[in-house]
């Protein structure tokens, strides 16, 4: 090269090749890597990330300086500073994960057949990752150490305003796969923030990406599952209904609608729809919305809504359809838990719905015939998540129904074979 | 319309369309259909098989007189042809459908949380099935019976050949679902055979189709990877290898090539490669050749394999990476079971391999270094067959890594959702 320049789109492909060939390469030593290896190269990065704080929060300095200049909202900014604090918690992450039974090897299922074959069904890593997010530095840490519990390689795409942020953590993260005696590109990070660079992820680096895991908002998500030619786990929005039947008692109907929709109004798993039974608006809707607008929540509702609680405001069509992430909620009254399954159907985005019940039987038919990942009785619209659950950590959850649903942990994020022994067995 | 015309490729978009909106709409009362009214389905579609063999028969002939005169293959023929005894078997084999368990509302998995959430893991339908066939008449009945089983909607797309046979084979599905009181809808059969509408199935029917499985030679499968915009279970092809340890019974050994090669050549999981350890070339690589040789296999191998067995023909690299599907085998000498799994690893379609051994070292290493769909010890590559694995009847065998690996039977057509059970928990 005779001039120095910018890296033109050429370049952008053929590094992502490159990555995508590094990738392929290091997953085959590590889908064979003891579970003691893996764990000594997660607590080797934790200590390093502890050790190199200062580092850390020196990078994340320039990133917070330059979203500061460029005027980046106080939410952003927020979701991107980090702290003592905060490293000391990402470094506490990779130490839990490391705490967690290795899924790679688990017999999931084993039978005999008649001829005397004992068949196997083991689980194995699913390959190279792709963890496609924007402004959180941390998810370079627990993206990575996740994904190398389950003994697949990944190739992480921060956005660029966290860039200096996830490139310290990120040597720190290669500074444990080095101790631990791993293949530095089992963890990978994409040098260069172009666009480009997404565009060659979701078109699968010529066969070297298994699947992509995007971690942001809205717009991120709707175009890794428009574009991408490789499998996706994710969820685009979280319309999540409770639904109070008439056989709920009341005190706990008001206290799990709170919670579902006030906790935190910002995750995929808060309550946007409230649905109460029609035979028990006389009696429950009040207090559960008088709760809520207390709680600093707005109310929005048809003309039967409004009858009995004039300060809410009116609901449109869209509102049934919207992801407020906000103190909003929309409210309707259905007659029972057929008219509250019809409209979950109708509405969900298929993440998480919840019944508020006694009768046994309305709450069969709500978990039975609802489709969506996560379907809870009596409890609150925001246990939808992978610590919660007890899979330790998740890399984010999806609503679809392909490989894996709900909570993506470790478990979700390998594969399987079958291993089949035999003693000279041949087939008729 | 003023004119009669041929349909036009925005009337097959209309229609296809069509097709996917009224295979959702079925898909819904058949997730929640109970177990007795699938099996009755099921029963009703073999008696109606059974009670219509001379329609069928008969509409098979026009298809054999309209594919002799279009000169047909024989092979293609064969496959084409029906009989009473064939429609008798796949009568049968819709019976045996009905005969296994129902996977759905199974719970695979379920778990108690310090907080008293209790959490179930279970199994539900996936949702719409395409399936895109070619010459044999019979898997309009099985991919019918099977998806209708795992509680799923199916769209067959089956070949132009075989047009007649399927459509009225396809009229007596649809009869047992009318018996039991199911959507008709439940099983829909593309009726018309333009490339065009294979294409609409690929672009995935406006999200109205869950996941294709093609079922068919090479140029379909491939295409269908190439072009699906949404999840495929196939494989392109079978290069399964047999690996012949220094610790292998000649006897067993020599059992297991001519079966794993010769049993039936065409079939994907008949071996394509036969490795040897160096270590035994001089006891167990002659007998074996011989045996192949004298069943009427033709071998292909290097300089030293041919210098041991003069008559084997000089293979070349491209032997390595060819499915056959005939009685030709490729044969190579190899250091042991290091060299035999990156032999494997460089050139097998993840299919299935066998390794031939008594050596506890060598068989570990190699069921679990290789990432193969099946692995099999002492036993024939030929029973990877999902009858054989005891799943009483697959759709295909996949050799990707997402969902459904191997032998996809009725489980793999099944998702799964998590369904919690509280007490009025709230999240802190």
């Amino acid at each position: 090269m005779l001039q120095v320049r910018e890296p033109s789109e050429h370049d952008i492909v053929t590094l992502m090749a490159e990555l995508g060939r590094r990738g392929r390469a290091a997953a085959r030593p590590l889908a064979v890597a003891s579970t003691e290896r893996k764990n000594a190269a997660l607590l080797a990065m934790a200590e390093a990330l502890e050790a190199n704080t200062g580092r850390i929060l020196a990078a994340n300095k320039t990133d917070m300086e330059k979203g500061e200049a460029a005027g980046l909202s106080a939410a952003i900014l927020d979701r991107l500073k980090l702290d003592e604090k905060r490293v000391r918690a990402i470094a506490e992450g990779i130490r839990a994960i490391a705490d967690l039974d290795d899924p790679v090897g688990t017999v999931i299922a084993e039978w005999d057949r008649p001829n005397g074959l004992h068949i196997e069904r083991v689980r194995t890593p699913l390959g190279v990752i792709g963890v496609i997010y924007e402004s959180r530095p941390n998810v370079t840490a627990d993206a990575g150490a996740l994904c190398l519990k389950a003994g697949n390689a990944v190739i992480l795409r921060g956005g660029s305003d966290s860039a200096a942020s996830s490139a310290a953590i990120h040597s720190c993260l290669v500074e444990g796969l080095r101790k631990a005696g791993l293949p530095e590109d089992a963890i990978q990070r994409v040098p260069v923030t172009d666009r480009e660079a997404v565009g060659e992820m979701l078109r699968g680096l010529g066969g070297n990406l298994d699947v992509i895991v995007p971690r942001g908002g809205r717009s991120l998500v709707e175009r890794v599952q428009n574009e991408a030619r490789v499998p996706v786990f994710a969820h685009l929005e979280g319309i999540c209904h409770l639904y109070v039947d008439r056989s709920a008692k009341l005190d706990m109907a008001v206290a799990l609608a709170l919670n579902a929709k006030m906790r935190r109004t910002g995750v995929c798993g808060a309550a946007e729809t409230l649905l109460v039974d029609r035979a028990v608006a006389g009696t429950h809707l009040v207090p559960i919305l008088e709760a809520l607008a207390a709680a600093g929540c707005e109310i929005r509702g048809g003309e039967d809504v409004r009858a009995r609680f004039p300060s809410a405001i009116s609901a449109s069509e869209e509102d049934w359809r919207t992801e407020y992430l906000d103190a909003i909620i929309s409210v309707k009254l259905v007659d029972g838990v057929f008219e509250a399954i019809e409209h979950i159907g109708t509405y969900s985005s298929h993440h998480t719905e919840a019944i508020v019940a006694e009768d046994p039987v309305a709450v069969q038919r709500f978990l039975n015939e609802i489709d969506s990942a996560i379907l809870l009785h009596n409890a609150s619209t925001q246990f939808a998540d992978g610590g919660e659950f007890g899979m330790g950590a998740e890399i984010g959850i999806a609503t679809g129904k392909m490989h894996a649903r709900g909570p993506v942990g470790v478990e979700q994020l390998t594969s399987f074979k079958y291993r089949v022994h035999g003693s000279g067995q041949t087939r008729p």
